[in-house]
Protein backbone atom coordinates (compact mmCIF):
# COMPACT_ATOMS: atom_id res chain seq x y z
CA UNK A 1 0.00 0.00 0.00
CA UNK A 2 1.28 4.16 -0.64
CA UNK A 3 1.67 6.04 2.43
CA UNK A 4 1.25 9.33 2.32
CA UNK A 5 4.81 9.75 2.39
CA UNK A 6 5.37 8.25 -1.07
CA UNK A 7 2.89 9.76 -3.05
CA UNK A 8 4.74 12.66 -1.66
CA UNK A 9 7.77 11.90 -2.85
CA UNK A 10 5.64 10.75 -5.99
CA UNK A 11 5.15 14.89 -6.42
CA UNK A 12 1.58 14.61 -5.19
CA UNK A 13 -0.06 16.50 -2.75
CA UNK A 14 -1.03 16.18 0.82
CA UNK A 15 -3.64 18.65 0.64
CA UNK A 16 -4.14 22.27 1.37
CA UNK A 17 -3.58 24.67 4.63
CA UNK A 18 -7.20 24.49 5.41
CA UNK A 19 -8.12 20.73 5.84
CA UNK A 20 -4.31 19.74 6.56
CA UNK A 21 -4.68 22.28 9.73
CA UNK A 22 -8.32 20.72 10.52
CA UNK A 23 -5.87 18.21 12.38
CA UNK A 24 -4.58 20.20 16.10
CA UNK A 25 -1.41 18.19 15.79
CA UNK A 26 -0.45 19.11 12.48
CA UNK A 27 -1.05 22.65 12.65
CA UNK A 28 0.77 22.72 15.64
CA UNK A 29 4.05 21.71 13.99
CA UNK A 30 3.40 23.79 11.13
CA UNK A 31 2.91 26.83 13.34
CA UNK A 32 6.74 25.71 15.09
CA UNK A 33 7.82 25.31 11.72
CA UNK A 34 7.15 28.86 10.76
CA UNK A 35 8.29 30.09 13.79
CA UNK A 36 11.46 28.44 13.63
CA UNK A 37 12.26 29.60 9.92
CA UNK A 38 11.07 33.51 11.49
CA UNK A 39 12.96 33.79 13.64
CA UNK A 40 15.95 31.97 11.86
CA UNK A 41 15.73 34.94 9.15
CA UNK A 42 15.74 37.72 11.87
CA UNK A 43 18.66 36.15 13.35
CA UNK A 44 20.24 35.73 9.70
CA UNK A 45 19.46 39.70 9.07
CA UNK A 46 20.96 40.70 12.32
CA UNK A 47 24.38 38.11 11.74
CA UNK A 48 24.63 39.53 8.21
CA UNK A 49 23.89 42.82 9.32
CA UNK A 50 26.87 42.16 12.01
CA UNK A 51 29.38 41.07 9.28
CA UNK A 52 28.90 43.90 7.21
CA UNK A 53 30.29 45.61 9.78
CA UNK A 54 34.24 43.70 9.35
CA UNK A 55 33.75 43.78 5.43
CA UNK A 56 37.09 45.59 3.90
CA UNK A 57 35.26 47.41 1.72
CA UNK A 58 32.03 49.57 0.80
CA UNK A 59 31.12 47.00 -1.85
CA UNK A 60 31.53 43.85 0.12
CA UNK A 61 29.33 45.90 2.81
CA UNK A 62 26.72 46.99 0.58
CA UNK A 63 26.39 43.27 -0.51
CA UNK A 64 26.30 41.98 2.67
CA UNK A 65 23.74 44.52 3.75
CA UNK A 66 22.01 43.84 1.00
CA UNK A 67 21.73 39.84 1.56
CA UNK A 68 20.58 40.61 5.27
CA UNK A 69 17.81 43.14 3.32
CA UNK A 70 16.85 40.17 1.85
CA UNK A 71 16.91 37.86 4.93
CA UNK A 72 14.78 40.23 6.39
CA UNK A 73 12.11 40.18 3.65
CA UNK A 74 12.25 36.48 3.88
CA UNK A 75 11.30 37.23 7.77
CA UNK A 76 8.13 39.63 6.56
CA UNK A 77 6.64 37.21 4.43
CA UNK A 78 6.74 34.40 7.11
CA UNK A 79 5.20 37.43 10.04
CA UNK A 80 2.75 38.11 7.20
CA UNK A 81 1.82 34.47 7.05
CA UNK A 82 1.97 33.65 10.50
CA UNK A 83 -0.83 36.44 11.15
CA UNK A 84 -2.97 35.09 8.53
CA UNK A 85 -3.20 31.83 9.84
CA UNK A 86 -4.34 33.77 13.40
CA UNK A 87 -1.14 32.77 15.00
CA UNK A 88 0.97 35.19 17.08
CA UNK A 89 4.20 35.72 15.87
CA UNK A 90 6.31 36.41 18.54
CA UNK A 91 4.75 33.63 20.75
CA UNK A 92 5.72 30.70 17.98
CA UNK A 93 8.86 32.32 17.64
CA UNK A 94 9.73 32.66 21.29
CA UNK A 95 10.69 29.37 21.74
CA UNK A 96 13.42 29.23 19.17
CA UNK A 97 15.13 32.29 20.14
CA UNK A 98 17.40 30.84 22.89
CA UNK A 99 18.65 27.30 20.72
CA UNK A 100 19.39 30.09 17.97
CA UNK A 101 21.35 32.75 20.33
CA UNK A 102 23.14 29.54 21.62
CA UNK A 103 24.41 28.57 18.31
CA UNK A 104 25.28 32.31 17.69
CA UNK A 105 27.35 32.70 21.19
CA UNK A 106 29.01 29.39 20.74
CA UNK A 107 30.36 30.16 16.82
CA UNK A 108 30.62 33.87 16.66
CA UNK A 109 33.08 34.33 14.07
CA UNK A 110 36.53 36.00 14.71
CA UNK A 111 36.81 37.52 11.53
CA UNK A 112 35.15 38.81 8.24
CA UNK A 113 36.00 34.80 6.63
CA UNK A 114 34.77 33.10 9.81
CA UNK A 115 31.61 35.04 8.87
CA UNK A 116 31.36 34.19 5.48
CA UNK A 117 31.74 30.55 6.27
CA UNK A 118 29.28 30.91 8.93
CA UNK A 119 26.80 32.78 6.98
CA UNK A 120 27.46 30.13 3.98
CA UNK A 121 27.72 26.83 5.63
CA UNK A 122 24.76 27.97 8.35
CA UNK A 123 22.26 29.05 5.23
CA UNK A 124 23.19 25.74 3.48
CA UNK A 125 22.14 23.55 6.59
CA UNK A 126 19.05 25.42 6.98
CA UNK A 127 18.18 25.07 3.65
CA UNK A 128 18.99 21.88 3.15
CA UNK A 129 16.75 20.96 6.43
CA UNK A 130 13.21 22.73 5.37
CA UNK A 131 13.77 21.53 1.74
CA UNK A 132 13.68 17.65 3.13
CA UNK A 133 10.76 18.40 5.67
CA UNK A 134 8.93 20.80 2.77
CA UNK A 135 7.91 17.25 0.55
CA UNK A 136 5.70 16.74 4.26
CA UNK A 137 3.89 19.70 4.45
CA UNK A 138 0.81 20.98 2.80
CA UNK A 139 0.39 23.13 -0.85
CA UNK A 140 0.53 26.82 0.86
CA UNK A 141 2.97 25.89 3.45
CA UNK A 142 5.50 23.74 1.24
CA UNK A 143 5.16 27.19 -1.54
CA UNK A 144 6.02 29.71 1.33
CA UNK A 145 9.21 27.65 2.81
CA UNK A 146 10.38 27.17 -0.56
CA UNK A 147 9.76 30.84 -1.42
CA UNK A 148 11.88 32.19 1.96
CA UNK A 149 14.31 29.25 1.23
CA UNK A 150 15.50 30.87 -2.47
CA UNK A 151 18.63 31.75 -2.71
CA UNK A 152 19.84 35.55 -1.51
CA UNK A 153 22.78 35.53 -3.76
CA UNK A 154 24.90 34.84 -0.52
CA UNK A 155 26.22 31.37 -1.38
CA UNK A 156 27.98 32.48 -4.79
CA UNK A 157 29.63 35.62 -2.64
CA UNK A 158 31.36 33.65 0.03
CA UNK A 159 32.32 31.29 -2.69
CA UNK A 160 34.15 33.31 -4.27
CA UNK A 161 35.44 35.34 -1.59
CA UNK A 162 37.02 32.26 0.59
CA UNK A 163 38.42 30.84 -2.25
CA UNK A 164 40.29 33.91 -3.15
CA UNK A 165 41.64 34.40 0.24
CA UNK A 166 42.74 30.29 0.28
CA UNK A 167 44.70 31.32 -2.97
CA UNK A 168 46.26 34.77 -1.20
CA UNK A 169 47.39 32.58 2.00
CA UNK A 170 47.04 28.63 1.86
CA UNK A 171 47.30 28.43 5.53
CA UNK A 172 43.85 30.45 5.68
CA UNK A 173 42.44 27.30 4.91
CA UNK A 174 43.11 25.28 7.71
CA UNK A 175 41.88 27.46 10.25
CA UNK A 176 38.30 27.62 8.29
CA UNK A 177 37.92 24.19 7.56
CA UNK A 178 38.02 23.97 11.46
CA UNK A 179 35.70 26.47 11.41
CA UNK A 180 33.34 24.56 9.56
CA UNK A 181 33.68 21.51 11.62
CA UNK A 182 32.51 23.08 14.33
CA UNK A 183 29.53 24.78 12.87
CA UNK A 184 28.16 21.80 11.42
CA UNK A 185 29.04 20.16 15.39
CA UNK A 186 27.08 23.02 16.83
CA UNK A 187 24.16 23.04 14.72
CA UNK A 188 23.37 19.41 14.95
CA UNK A 189 23.69 20.08 18.84
CA UNK A 190 21.08 22.29 18.60
CA UNK A 191 18.53 21.06 15.88
CA UNK A 192 18.60 17.79 18.64
CA UNK A 193 17.76 20.30 21.33
CA UNK A 194 14.62 21.61 19.13
CA UNK A 195 13.45 18.49 18.08
CA UNK A 196 13.55 17.06 22.22
CA UNK A 197 11.85 19.59 23.18
CA UNK A 198 9.26 20.35 20.78
CA UNK A 199 6.48 17.44 20.07
CA UNK A 200 4.34 18.57 17.57
CA UNK A 201 7.48 19.38 15.49
CA UNK A 202 9.06 15.96 16.49
CA UNK A 203 6.14 13.86 15.32
CA UNK A 204 5.81 15.58 12.26
CA UNK A 205 9.75 14.54 11.78
CA UNK A 206 9.45 10.83 12.96
CA UNK A 207 5.30 10.54 11.31
CA UNK A 208 3.18 11.54 14.08
CA UNK A 209 1.22 13.36 11.45
CA UNK A 210 2.18 12.14 8.01
CA UNK A 211 2.44 8.13 7.62
CA UNK A 212 5.77 6.33 6.34
CA UNK A 213 8.18 8.45 7.78
CA UNK A 214 10.10 7.20 10.97
CA UNK A 215 13.30 7.70 12.57
CA UNK A 216 15.59 5.38 10.54
CA UNK A 217 14.18 8.35 7.78
CA UNK A 218 15.05 10.97 10.09
CA UNK A 219 18.55 9.54 10.73
CA UNK A 220 19.43 9.27 7.29
CA UNK A 221 17.85 12.83 6.64
CA UNK A 222 20.77 14.21 8.99
CA UNK A 223 23.01 12.01 7.13
CA UNK A 224 22.01 13.56 3.44
CA UNK A 225 22.66 17.14 5.39
CA UNK A 226 25.51 16.08 6.72
CA UNK A 227 27.25 14.99 3.15
CA UNK A 228 25.88 18.04 1.41
CA UNK A 229 27.93 20.03 4.45
CA UNK A 230 30.70 18.04 3.43
CA UNK A 231 30.41 18.53 -0.32
CA UNK A 232 30.05 22.33 0.42
CA UNK A 233 32.81 22.76 2.18
CA UNK A 234 34.63 21.20 -1.08
CA UNK A 235 33.73 24.17 -3.33
CA UNK A 236 34.96 26.63 -0.46
CA UNK A 237 37.89 24.79 -1.12
CA UNK A 238 38.07 23.40 2.85
CA UNK A 239 38.49 19.78 3.63
CA UNK A 240 35.61 18.97 6.26
CA UNK B 1 15.32 90.39 -11.39
CA UNK B 2 14.56 87.34 -10.70
CA UNK B 3 16.88 85.02 -9.23
CA UNK B 4 17.13 81.26 -10.33
CA UNK B 5 16.21 80.51 -6.76
CA UNK B 6 13.46 82.62 -6.82
CA UNK B 7 12.33 81.12 -9.88
CA UNK B 8 12.88 77.53 -7.81
CA UNK B 9 10.79 78.42 -4.85
CA UNK B 10 8.35 79.33 -7.11
CA UNK B 11 7.86 76.15 -7.97
CA UNK B 12 9.88 76.17 -11.67
CA UNK B 13 12.67 73.91 -12.56
CA UNK B 14 16.11 74.50 -13.48
CA UNK B 15 16.22 71.88 -15.66
CA UNK B 16 16.65 68.34 -16.12
CA UNK B 17 19.71 66.09 -15.10
CA UNK B 18 21.58 66.36 -18.56
CA UNK B 19 21.30 69.97 -19.38
CA UNK B 20 22.46 70.96 -15.80
CA UNK B 21 25.17 68.46 -15.43
CA UNK B 22 26.98 70.07 -18.43
CA UNK B 23 28.29 72.05 -16.15
CA UNK B 24 31.38 70.09 -14.35
CA UNK B 25 30.67 72.02 -11.03
CA UNK B 26 27.39 71.32 -10.83
CA UNK B 27 27.68 67.70 -11.68
CA UNK B 28 30.75 67.15 -8.76
CA UNK B 29 28.31 69.05 -6.15
CA UNK B 30 25.15 66.81 -7.38
CA UNK B 31 27.68 63.59 -6.83
CA UNK B 32 28.68 64.66 -3.74
CA UNK B 33 25.58 64.99 -2.10
CA UNK B 34 24.50 61.70 -3.56
CA UNK B 35 27.63 60.12 -2.18
CA UNK B 36 27.14 61.48 0.97
CA UNK B 37 23.19 60.72 0.85
CA UNK B 38 24.05 56.94 -0.17
CA UNK B 39 26.85 56.23 3.07
CA UNK B 40 24.69 57.96 5.22
CA UNK B 41 21.25 55.54 4.13
CA UNK B 42 24.37 52.84 4.29
CA UNK B 43 25.16 53.64 7.83
CA UNK B 44 21.63 53.88 8.78
CA UNK B 45 20.76 50.63 7.95
CA UNK B 46 24.10 49.28 10.26
CA UNK B 47 23.56 51.79 12.97
CA UNK B 48 19.36 50.65 13.13
CA UNK B 49 20.40 46.61 12.60
CA UNK B 50 22.72 47.33 15.62
CA UNK B 51 19.73 49.25 17.67
CA UNK B 52 17.50 45.92 16.87
CA UNK B 53 19.94 44.03 19.32
CA UNK B 54 18.19 46.25 22.13
CA UNK B 55 14.98 46.06 21.57
CA UNK B 56 13.43 44.83 24.43
CA UNK B 57 11.32 42.22 22.55
CA UNK B 58 10.71 40.39 19.35
CA UNK B 59 7.86 42.87 17.85
CA UNK B 60 10.43 46.23 18.45
CA UNK B 61 13.36 44.05 17.48
CA UNK B 62 11.13 43.06 14.30
CA UNK B 63 10.27 46.62 13.58
CA UNK B 64 13.65 47.50 13.53
CA UNK B 65 14.99 45.26 11.10
CA UNK B 66 12.07 46.64 9.15
CA UNK B 67 12.85 49.97 8.90
CA UNK B 68 17.08 49.17 8.47
CA UNK B 69 15.75 47.22 5.50
CA UNK B 70 14.09 50.31 4.01
CA UNK B 71 17.81 52.55 4.68
CA UNK B 72 19.24 49.57 2.29
CA UNK B 73 16.57 50.01 -0.59
CA UNK B 74 16.62 53.61 -0.21
CA UNK B 75 20.67 52.73 -0.56
CA UNK B 76 20.56 50.80 -3.31
CA UNK B 77 18.43 53.44 -5.46
CA UNK B 78 20.80 55.99 -4.76
CA UNK B 79 24.09 53.25 -5.77
CA UNK B 80 21.75 52.35 -9.23
CA UNK B 81 21.38 56.04 -9.93
CA UNK B 82 25.26 56.83 -9.65
CA UNK B 83 26.18 53.94 -11.76
CA UNK B 84 23.46 55.15 -14.29
CA UNK B 85 25.17 58.67 -14.39
CA UNK B 86 28.66 57.05 -14.74
CA UNK B 87 29.83 57.65 -11.20
CA UNK B 88 32.21 54.78 -9.40
CA UNK B 89 29.40 54.91 -5.78
CA UNK B 90 32.97 53.51 -4.04
CA UNK B 91 34.74 56.37 -5.14
CA UNK B 92 32.05 59.09 -4.43
CA UNK B 93 31.11 57.61 -1.14
CA UNK B 94 34.44 57.46 0.69
CA UNK B 95 35.06 61.25 1.51
CA UNK B 96 31.82 60.64 3.88
CA UNK B 97 32.98 57.94 5.36
CA UNK B 98 35.12 59.19 7.97
CA UNK B 99 32.77 62.34 9.15
CA UNK B 100 29.80 59.96 9.65
CA UNK B 101 32.08 57.09 11.14
CA UNK B 102 33.28 59.91 13.39
CA UNK B 103 29.67 61.44 14.38
CA UNK B 104 28.71 57.89 15.37
CA UNK B 105 32.06 57.31 17.40
CA UNK B 106 31.20 60.46 19.13
CA UNK B 107 27.10 59.46 19.73
CA UNK B 108 27.06 55.89 20.35
CA UNK B 109 24.08 54.93 22.19
CA UNK B 110 24.16 53.57 25.85
CA UNK B 111 20.82 51.77 25.57
CA UNK B 112 17.44 51.18 23.91
CA UNK B 113 16.28 54.59 23.92
CA UNK B 114 19.46 56.44 23.16
CA UNK B 115 19.32 54.60 20.23
CA UNK B 116 15.97 55.54 19.64
CA UNK B 117 16.46 59.14 19.78
CA UNK B 118 19.42 59.33 18.01
CA UNK B 119 17.47 57.71 14.65
CA UNK B 120 14.93 59.56 15.12
CA UNK B 121 17.10 62.96 15.48
CA UNK B 122 19.48 62.07 13.20
CA UNK B 123 16.96 60.97 10.33
CA UNK B 124 15.12 64.14 10.89
CA UNK B 125 18.46 66.56 10.67
CA UNK B 126 19.33 65.04 7.43
CA UNK B 127 15.92 65.02 6.11
CA UNK B 128 15.29 68.64 7.02
CA UNK B 129 18.93 69.12 5.25
CA UNK B 130 18.33 67.15 2.16
CA UNK B 131 14.55 68.88 1.95
CA UNK B 132 16.47 72.36 1.63
CA UNK B 133 19.14 71.80 -0.95
CA UNK B 134 16.09 69.47 -2.72
CA UNK B 135 14.74 73.04 -4.46
CA UNK B 136 18.34 73.91 -5.62
CA UNK B 137 18.39 70.44 -7.80
CA UNK B 138 17.64 69.75 -10.87
CA UNK B 139 14.56 67.78 -11.50
CA UNK B 140 15.59 64.16 -11.80
CA UNK B 141 18.34 64.53 -8.77
CA UNK B 142 15.44 66.21 -6.77
CA UNK B 143 12.71 63.96 -7.39
CA UNK B 144 15.33 60.73 -6.17
CA UNK B 145 16.57 62.96 -3.00
CA UNK B 146 12.67 63.59 -2.09
CA UNK B 147 11.78 59.64 -2.90
CA UNK B 148 14.67 58.43 -0.64
CA UNK B 149 13.83 60.69 1.99
CA UNK B 150 10.07 59.57 1.88
CA UNK B 151 9.69 59.19 6.05
CA UNK B 152 10.47 54.36 6.81
CA UNK B 153 7.52 54.51 9.59
CA UNK B 154 10.72 55.60 12.34
CA UNK B 155 9.91 59.00 13.14
CA UNK B 156 6.43 57.69 14.76
CA UNK B 157 7.53 54.05 16.45
CA UNK B 158 10.34 56.56 18.03
CA UNK B 159 7.94 59.09 19.54
CA UNK B 160 5.85 56.60 20.89
CA UNK B 161 8.60 54.81 22.57
CA UNK B 162 10.08 57.00 24.24
CA UNK B 163 7.17 59.25 25.26
CA UNK B 164 6.10 56.22 26.99
CA UNK B 165 9.60 56.02 28.80
CA UNK B 166 9.30 58.86 29.92
CA UNK B 167 5.76 58.57 31.04
CA UNK B 168 6.65 55.74 33.02
CA UNK B 169 9.80 57.40 34.67
CA UNK B 170 9.96 61.26 33.92
CA UNK B 171 14.09 61.02 35.32
CA UNK B 172 14.78 59.25 31.78
CA UNK B 173 13.52 62.84 30.33
CA UNK B 174 16.16 64.87 31.82
CA UNK B 175 19.02 61.94 30.32
CA UNK B 176 17.61 62.15 26.78
CA UNK B 177 16.98 65.94 26.80
CA UNK B 178 20.74 66.34 27.10
CA UNK B 179 21.43 63.29 24.99
CA UNK B 180 19.08 64.96 22.15
CA UNK B 181 21.51 68.60 22.33
CA UNK B 182 25.14 66.44 22.24
CA UNK B 183 23.52 64.93 18.96
CA UNK B 184 22.77 68.41 17.51
CA UNK B 185 25.94 69.51 18.46
CA UNK B 186 27.96 66.82 17.02
CA UNK B 187 25.58 66.91 13.30
CA UNK B 188 26.76 70.45 13.60
CA UNK B 189 30.26 70.07 13.25
CA UNK B 190 30.28 67.18 11.37
CA UNK B 191 28.34 69.24 8.98
CA UNK B 192 30.40 72.05 9.28
CA UNK B 193 33.47 69.40 8.10
CA UNK B 194 32.05 68.23 5.35
CA UNK B 195 30.95 71.76 3.90
CA UNK B 196 34.64 73.06 4.75
CA UNK B 197 36.38 69.89 2.86
CA UNK B 198 33.98 69.77 0.12
CA UNK B 199 34.43 72.49 -2.42
CA UNK B 200 31.85 71.64 -5.38
CA UNK B 201 29.37 71.09 -2.43
CA UNK B 202 29.91 73.78 -0.64
CA UNK B 203 29.54 76.06 -3.91
CA UNK B 204 25.82 74.84 -4.30
CA UNK B 205 25.06 75.73 -1.42
CA UNK B 206 26.77 79.10 -1.19
CA UNK B 207 25.65 79.81 -4.76
CA UNK B 208 28.14 79.12 -6.88
CA UNK B 209 26.25 77.20 -9.51
CA UNK B 210 23.04 78.04 -8.35
CA UNK B 211 22.52 82.18 -8.18
CA UNK B 212 20.80 83.84 -5.24
CA UNK B 213 21.71 81.47 -2.46
CA UNK B 214 24.45 83.45 -0.04
CA UNK B 215 26.12 82.58 3.40
CA UNK B 216 23.15 84.60 4.27
CA UNK B 217 20.96 81.97 3.07
CA UNK B 218 23.24 79.58 4.49
CA UNK B 219 22.91 80.59 7.93
CA UNK B 220 19.17 81.03 7.94
CA UNK B 221 18.62 77.20 6.81
CA UNK B 222 20.77 75.89 9.45
CA UNK B 223 18.61 78.24 11.81
CA UNK B 224 15.64 76.63 10.29
CA UNK B 225 17.07 72.67 10.95
CA UNK B 226 17.89 73.79 14.54
CA UNK B 227 14.05 75.08 14.88
CA UNK B 228 12.62 72.25 13.47
CA UNK B 229 15.07 69.76 15.84
CA UNK B 230 13.63 72.61 18.99
CA UNK B 231 10.55 71.40 17.69
CA UNK B 232 10.70 67.70 17.67
CA UNK B 233 12.15 67.19 20.86
CA UNK B 234 9.49 68.99 22.18
CA UNK B 235 7.40 66.27 20.25
CA UNK B 236 9.31 63.37 22.28
CA UNK B 237 8.06 65.10 25.18
CA UNK B 238 12.06 66.45 25.71
CA UNK B 239 13.24 70.08 26.18
CA UNK B 240 16.18 71.13 23.96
Amino acid sequence: METQADAQADGTSIGDWTSCAADPGYRAAVLDLLGALAYGELSAFERLAEDAKLAPGLPDKAALARMASAEFQHYQLLHDRLVEVGADPTEVMTPFVEPLESFHRMTAPADWLEGLVKAYVGDAIATDFYREVAVRLDDDTRDLVLRVMSDTGHAQFAVDRVRQAIEENPRVGGRLALWGRRLMGEALSQAQRVVAERDALSNLLVGGAVQGFDLVEVGKMFNRITEAHTKRMAVLGLAS
